[in-house]
């Protein structure tokens, strides 16, 4: 498209209707959602049309680098001859929308040309899907003269037991619309590709979605296009009214896929991106989301605290804050001494729920008549929006909690803002409720270096950021270097901040005639961590700054800069285990050599998560990876004891779904410590093969089997004769083999070759036994 | 100088007449040996005229990368105005010599101009020298008219307390001679520079230097110069008459310092180096050399095992075959059964020995009668040389021993050649006997990838090398790739040997009709380690070949050309701790982590010994290092418990100079062990500060106070139910203070801050009970 460059003036402007695409070649553009399996069906569609027919074919793929979740955009082309055109579809023959939502966010129907044939997916029946368009696309497909099919794909495949994977039945449809092959032979072929992709997954899944196949075209119908348009019903806006300019002129525009279109002269100038974006961008992704039985709660707030999205929250607050509560919004008394006389509430964002269930899944608090029922249980998101945006709305206006009243539990810490939310993680991701956490407990003081991977992908991408700043303004910094160096990139942050307050105490003393001792005597302590600590010290800073700026001459002024630098910063070096284990380790164990205080939050996939799921040394003996389908010959190598030799280095295995009060501790000892620390956090992933509602639980059961042992081993105890290292898992309950089956990951190489899968797996639980015993013989003295 | 380009004939040719110098600049030039103290010295000259005068001051300091031994060439220019001579100098008006043998090796007296001054040290009387120059020096002195002073250097310093430092002395001199400053000005300068150089290390290192400086002029003298020569004796050739052609062409003329004027054409085409190159450089540098008294000798082998040079070799023979032997050889009949019969010799290389003391050191055997005479004594080497060169040629004559009947212990494996002999290392180095004994163990069939450091530089340095083949042609292959990826490269080896294999077996499977069973049968079976093993494989692949040459086609062939990789090949990673613990770390931990036959071995000086000691991972807690004089805070790295805790990896922590029989047994195990394996091989350097000829017994200190634990991990005993982890060393005995004191490297941190290194030692000495403790409970089952 160019760009249009209103700085330099530099661009040349161009023709954006002149057209050079061959007559002769069909093109096809197909709207779907980030692994609801568009994209792979698609591919299988190329090889089809290209390794069975004259024709020559081409596919691009559009999508960002956010997770699971977002909007992919298939571009194809089927043609006789050499296909040579290395651009994208612009006007398309055929267009597909595989979400129905998504015609009230993008331009999906501008990519039809004239008599193009437009596919849906709707959850609606044929009749009665003309009247859920927008007034845009009415009026766009009764001007182009389009052709309209139908199909609730969500229905067929549910039926078909392939759960939310409509690929199958959007492929089908689209051999059956196009005409680019005779049916039965697209069948043949489509069955073909199926066999050929899921058979290593199992017989069961090939079946189901040949039942899908079967069951698409019964439910594949034309739509009849009135003559001229029925709604009044505009396409909504992209953000909010309430939404900030730059998030209105810039953010929207990208997130309706305009980025392109933006001039120069819109983005800031010296790189840095407003923080707080994904506020704005509702994705509405859910089909159910949690409601809350107050009668049946027990106050624990597990489900905050498990929560990936930080969309569903607890707080407490006087129950007069809540007089004006919009008419279904839910309270109850709160529970409990520490904020006695409290009302308490929990309040779910139901348009940045992604419907994961693990909130669901881990609430212990169950209807005693009906055990079914818990305290939140899942329900259609539709019926619920528009009065639980209301809610969640006065909910978000609610004061914060005082944080210096907050106790270090896992309940208490979920009353605590979190400084990261609604992230582009996957549904169910098991590493942003510890980043989450992080943010919630030192967010507010917090400098992250984050290396490569999902977690610098949903952290910071453009256009949306889901870290945020607190009331005050104030909020974690955060950037990300390279894959390989964010261990240094973030000591880096350590040793600049340590500067900064080493010269903020030399300007204090050089003003100390002017300020006088009283003030500057207790700023010259160097800073510590702790809630009450830091609202002193800041404290002090005000009254410093109000005394400065009566003071003329340099001195005082470089100090107004640097003056925060007084009070305690908390530095996070946090990564995958792709950078901690591998790519990043070299840097990594360097920075652990030395002797300064960062924190290290190594979130632990066992695999190149962000980039497919290719096999790390954090990978377990057996388990497969891409490019590593035979099973891991090698044990998953022990970080944690690596780093406890060195004997001054905090060290921390956590899961939370294990052992959540064990994770709140850890990260409040890791940041008190004052050299380095490393926290290793499993976290549940995609990559393992399993539904991802299930992630706390199955944590447990790697905790209970010994794969994942908990412990945490501190320095401190040392000087008090005490053994550092402190085991916080019993001895192993149960065998490896029930952690193990319910994960793809190794079904796929027992498959492949039971025998040598059971003698790695023979090894491997001899390793966990042995491994044991090394750490209880170590945690003993 | 300009290249000299006789293959593309594009250099241009040049006046090397032509003289830009500028009269009235002082142009000097001193050769020195390698950590003489002549630099440094130098650097202190230029310092105190540039900085206490009005004259500019230029310094150029011309040495190779060879380890301390070697030859420096300091080009210092003094005047008034700039001085802008971007170039060495070619004619000076002071020349001195610091190393009287120099004069029969290099073209000293060609840079003097007519008229110079010449200053030498000489270990003869002043009328004594001149009949000790050779004839050409004798006429150049002559023809150029030279004033010629002289010093008995090592006299001097000796006497000073100084041992072998004669820096001070030399500078002292010069500044007596030259006339650049008045004398007794210069010498207060001297004292300053000398005082702040070295009160880090002790006021008694600053009295000595003192003393020596005091002494020094009543030493100089003045020679008569005679009108006429008087000695017949040339200069003796650069290497022997029996080195082959490329030697006397090239080698012989980069020894000689005149590489510079190598033509283009003389360079191998592709870049492959001769080797066993340094046989022909005979350095002569020992002042004293070791003589053997059979009549002590116990026949332990321990002197060779030690020797960093290869200098000091033992052989089993037929009595018959020493008949022939040069009158003063000495051989005593062999003690023990397994070569019953024998004659025994340990025989010393005169010209190759450096003089180190480490084989006197280590000898058990005293005589009862007089136990400060041992089997070996050190005797000065210029009264031994002519016969003793004549002994080593003999001996060298002899024939080798049956590799298959050597036994696995020390003694035994001295019997062996070693394919690595008298490199640049530093006199008495702590690295060379490791990489001494692999070649001897191995090195027939050995591929070693060398990191960069000391090992890189006395491993592959122009113009020559210390590896070399055996008789048979055999001989390690090395190569050096870069610092960061010398584990990845040597992995590269491992792969690439092994899909060569591979080949081979499958053109023998080919060629099965041709060949016949009975020889493709036995050679399908992969190739294993052993003497006995590999002897019956070279002569199965001799077969093989006498049968290909009669067969025609491609197949035969292509076998022709990998059929040797159907013998085993043994794979050897080798580097220092800089490599291993820090800048190779992260791929020598994935090199590890994969399941591959590949052995590492790190040569553990504790510091990046080659670029002058800064500290490295592997740096223990309290010691000093460049740059980090305080001493290290952190502990040092234990790398071999990260490996061990893999659970796959053959893990070695050995010391030759605590437990040599463990040291041999762990590189047996190693190479024996079919994946990856691990060596941490302590080796004592300069850098600790000490007198090297203590080296070994300061091992053994390491290990009895528990700084230097030695143990083996062999994963194949966890296959019997056994405990992999077996210890080799006792608790401790003694404290880690004991250690400690003898090295300058920790007295440096105690000097400066005596509070901050008790503190230090007391958790040091800590760290060592609490990993004792933890090493002991792991190898406990």
């Amino acid at each position: 498209m160019g760009i249009t460059d209103d700085v330099t003036h530099e661009s040349l402007s161009f023709d954006p209707d002149w057209e050079i695409e061959r007559a002769e070649v069909v093109r096809a553009v197909f709207f779907g959602l980030g692994a609801d399996g568009t994209v792979g069906a698609n591919k299988n569609s190329i090889k089809i049309i290209g390794e069975q027919t004259e024709l020559s074919a081409q596919g691009y793929f559009v999508y960002d680098s956010k997770k699971s979740g977002a909007i992919t955009i298939s571009h194809l082309r089927f043609g006789r001859g050499r296909i040579r055109s290395a651009y994208l579809v612009r006007r398309a023959s055929f267009v597909a929308c595989h979400q129905f939502n998504f015609l009230d966010r993008y331009d999906v129907v501008s990519y039809a040309e004239p008599g193009a044939t437009l596919l849906l997916n709707a959850p609606y029946a044929t009749d009665d899907v003309w009247q859920h368009l927008p007034r845009e696309v009415q009026d766009e497909i009764i001007a182009k003269q389009l052709r309209v099919f139908v199909i609730d794909a969500y229905k067929v495949a549910g039926e078909a037991g392939m759960g939310r994977r409509i690929n199958t039945v959007m492929q089908t449809c689209f051999f059956a619309v196009s005409g680019v092959l005779p049916r039965d032979e697209a069948i043949g072929h489509i069955k073909t590709a199926i066999r050929k992709t899921y058979a290593q997954k199992g017989e069961s899944i090939v079946e189901k979605n040949f039942a899908a196949v079967d069951a698409t075209l019964a439910h594949l119908f034309e739509m009849e296009v009135p003559a001229r348009a029925t709604t009044l019903r505009a396409r909504p806006p992209i953000v909010a009214a309430a939404a900030p300019d730059f998030v209105q002129r810039v953010t929207a525009a990208m997130l309706a896929n305009h980025g392109d279109d933006l001039p120069v002269s819109a983005f800031p100038v010296d790189g840095t991106w407003p923080v707080g974006t994904t506020q704005w961008e509702k994705r509405n992704i859910a089909l159910e989301i949690p409601v809350w039985d107050p009668s049946v709660c027990i106050q624990c707030n597990k489900c905050a605290l498990v929560c990936p999205h930080a969309a569903i929250r607890a707080k407490v607050f006087t129950p007069a804050s809540a007089a004006s509560a919009p008419p279904t919004f839910k309270s109850i008394p709160y529970k409990g001494h520490d904020f006695e006389g409290s009302a308490y509430s929990i309040q779910v964002a139901p348009e940045d729920c992604t419907g994961c269930n693990l909130c669901v899944r881990v609430c212990p608090a169950k209807d005693k008549s009906n055990p079914r029922h818990k305290a939140i249980d899942m329900a259609p998101q539709s019926p619920l929006l528009d009065a639980e945006r209301e809610n969640y709305a006065f909910f978000l206006k609610l004061p914060e909690v005082d944080r210096t009243l907050v106790r270090a539990d896992v309940k208490s810490t979920q009353f605590l803002q979190p400084l990261f939310e609604y992230s582009g993680a996957c549904s169910g991701c098991g590493e942003t409720p510890y980043i989450k956490l992080l943010t919630q407990l030192f967010g507010d003081r917090t400098l992250i270096a984050n290396a490569t991977g999902c977690s610098s992908i949903y952290g910071g991408n453009l256009p949306t950021t889901p870290y945020r700043t607190n009331a005050d303004g104030r909020g974690p910094a955060w950037s990300n270097s390279l894959f390989e160096d964010n261990a240094e990139f973030g000591f880096g942050f350590r040793l600049a901040v340590d500067k900064q307050a080493e010269y903020a105490r030399e300007l204090l003393q050089a003003l100390a005639p002017r300020l006088g001792d009283d003030m500057v005597v207790p700023l010259l302590e160097h800073g510590i961590p702790g809630e009450a600590e830091l609202a002193i010290r800041r404290t002090q800073i005000l009254a410093l700054r109000a005394k400065l700026a009566g003071i003329e001459g340099d001195d005082a002024r470089r100090l107004e800069l640097v003056a925060d630098y007084l009070a305690h910063k908390s530095v996070w070096i946090v990564g995958g285990d792709g950078w901690a284990y591998d790519i990043g380790f070299g840097g990594l164990d360097h920075v652990l050599a030395m002797d300064r205080n960062v924190n290290v939050l190594v979130l632990d996939t066992e695999v190149y998560s962000n980039t497919g799921g290719q096999a790390s040394k954090a990978t377990p003996m057996g388990a497969s990876a891409k490019f590593a389908v035979a099973g891991k010959s090698v044990g998953k190598k022990d970080l944690g004891l690596l780093a406890m030799s060195y004997g001054h280095v905090y060290v921390a295995s956590v899961a939370f779904g294990a052992k959540d009060q064990q994770t709140v501790r850890a990260f409040l000892e890791a940041e008190s410590y004052p050299g380095p620390s490393l926290i290793l956090a499993y976290s549940h992933c995609i990559a393992h093969g399993y539904d991802l509602a299930f992630g706390a639980e199955h944590q447990k059961v790697a905790v209970d089997t010994g794969y994942w042992p908990l412990y945490r081993y501190d320095p401190r105890l040392r000087a008090g004769g005490a053994n550092p290292l402190q085991l916080d898992s019993p001895a192993p309950k149960t065998k490896l083999a029930e952690f193990v089956r319910e994960e793809a990951r190794y079904r796929m190489v027992e498959q492949r070759d039971p025998q040598r899968f059971r003698a790695l797996m023979e090894q491997a639980q001899a390793d966990i036994v042995y491994r044991r015993s090394l750490y209880e013989r170590m945690s003993r003295e």
